[in-house]
């Protein structure tokens, strides 16, 4: 295919290990991928990394910016009094059409409203959300939300469901997803309030609704899409990871001496991966802003930066905001 | 010790193997322990199960029952129909000191609603509810709520906190559990608007409280006691068990002729257990209404309402009630 490079905006300044592992990571991607990124940061300090590698040749620029929002800043108020910070200037480049995608490590509530605040949300989209794999046992079932919107309203639920559908179809190519609410049971009236009031709604939509599940079915794969508010999800997927962590140390003591160490250290990381999806992705996408842009873990190193620059890509050559945006037109 | 035993009435009508499993289950926790059980249902069904074991000078009584509430019937229209149903005759018989606790395996709905009925609550409870250890990874922590209550109020979560401290002290033998809320976050602040709200209310109260704890922090046992509503415990429970139940399957095929087949299903086995910890012990005691009321799951056998038995006989001679109703006295 002979197409433009992907170029995508990486805020350099955001997350534990920045700017050295960022930095790392973009280059890792470069290499990887035929796309350009932009490092948007402290001039001086991403010049001192690049300096550390041989980039001679390769799709890498550098964009300044002058501040940087450190965890624990409130969103709203650093956005006010740091209008040059890194992840700012790197969405900016998105919306001024400079970038096609932006990635950010930093701090996530501060990525969030930037990316609103200066993409926008789409249409018919009242909060943005994200969503993925929970665990690596269900590859065919996306959960949403996983953290963003921990108050929900029935029709956020929905909005939910809308975006899950488009990303099962166009990231997991499933035909006809199979979308369901989670439920402490799996009868129609069943679940807490806001279930109980977003299941008329989900029936009567266009969504391929089938009912309820419960926590048990998530690792079954009942669904496609698996929808929830953002507590639930979060806790539910933290809790995945360190049940993972927990049944992981178990395996290692009773495995100990029965088998060769090399087969019980990968019988340990797999079991990792498949308990710490989001982890071994790096982050999650941000669905129902008018963009692409990644929110990563703050301890991402670089192959998880380089990944996240690798899922952006794919998500812009697969025109996913596209497909989102007339997909959420149908429904107005 | 020279006490008088405990007397358990059992609903031998309840459950998805009544009376069978439930009657063979009543003879071997009277085998195993100093206890009197009352099988409470129909006389001629419950005798033809006792015709087929050794019960000569076994503490076991009978007291009929002539009716019985299936799964899906409304418990509310149940109760009111049924007034001679197995589960309130047995419930009945604590009431009026005839039994000291009550053990159904039976439709949960119409068991927490009779007990709630014919006991009544505590003095300060609203809400009844259960809760245990979520998994075998952290014996020492205990979570409340895991699904009777899948709606809740801040000074709903501060009740469970209470009981849930008693249950800590009296069963666990922690004598100053520490007590957290679960949340998507360890800051104040963080948490949907339930725990935001309940957050000061747990500071001020003379609790051991902590602060918050997220989901990977329960196998961790980081606190005593983890407060939650039960729509997030219950469906953290149960996905609990489907991610144990689909790690044993993994780890059954990976370690496939890698170990010998005995020591596979041994391992098997082990995890099933640290994963399905309600499942294991058979259900989960009420707390909050005024006796001892043990829900079991419907599909128990006769191990678990052996066991079920059991649990509520250590509650009745720790005097967890007694102490409950002190403490609860304390608060107000």
């Amino acid at each position: 295919m002979n197409r433009k490079p992907v170029r995508v905006a990486v805020d350099a300044m955001g997350g534990d290990y920045a700017p050295q592992e960022i930095v790392k990571g973009a280059i890792q991607a470069v290499e990887r991928d035929e796309i350009e990124v932009i490092l948007v940061g402290s001039e001086d300090a991403i010049h001192r990394e690049l300096e550390q590698h041989d980039v001679s040749g390769l799709a890498v620029r550098v964009v300044n910016a002058t501040e940087s929002i450190r965890d624990g800043e409130s969103p709203v108020a650093a956005l006010r009094q740091k209008p040059d910070a890194s992840v700012l200037v790197a969405i900016r480049l998105v919306k001024e059409g400079q970038a096609d995608a932006v990635v950010s490590m930093g701090h996530t509530g501060a990525v969030m409203v930037s990316a609103i605040e200066i993409l926008g949300k789409l249409e018919g989209i009242k909060r943005p959300t994200a969503g993925t794999f929970l665990c690596g046992f269900a590859p065919n079932t996306l959960v949403f939300d996983l953290g963003p919107n921990a108050d929900c309203k029935p029709r956020d639920l929905m909005n939910f469901a809308t975006i899950g559908s488009v990303v099962a179809r166009k990231m997991l190519h499933i035909n006809n997803p199979t979308i369901a609410l989670l439920s402490n049971g799996s009868e129609e009236g069943k679940g807490n309030k806001l279930v109980r009031e977003a299941y008329p709604l989900f029936k009567q939509s266009s969504l391929n609704f089938i009912g309820n599940v419960e926590g048990n079915d998530i690792p079954l794969g009942k669904a496609n899409v698996i929808v929830c508010d953002g507590f639930s999800g979060n806790v539910m997927i933290k809790f995945c990871e360190g049940l993972g962590n927990s049944i992981v140390e178990w395996l290692r003591i009773r495995l100990d001496k029965r088998l060769p160490q090399k087969e019980i250290d990968a019988i340990g990381n797999d079991l990792f991966a498949l308990t710490h999806t989001v982890d071994v992705s790096g982050g999650a996408m941000i669905y129902g802003v008018n963009g692409v842009v990644w929110i990563g873990h703050g301890r991402s190193k670089a192959p998880e930066v380089a990944d996240s620059i690798h899922q952006v890509k794919l998500a812009v050559e697969a025109n996913f905001l596209g497909e989102l945006k007339s997909e959420l037109g149908k429904l107005q």
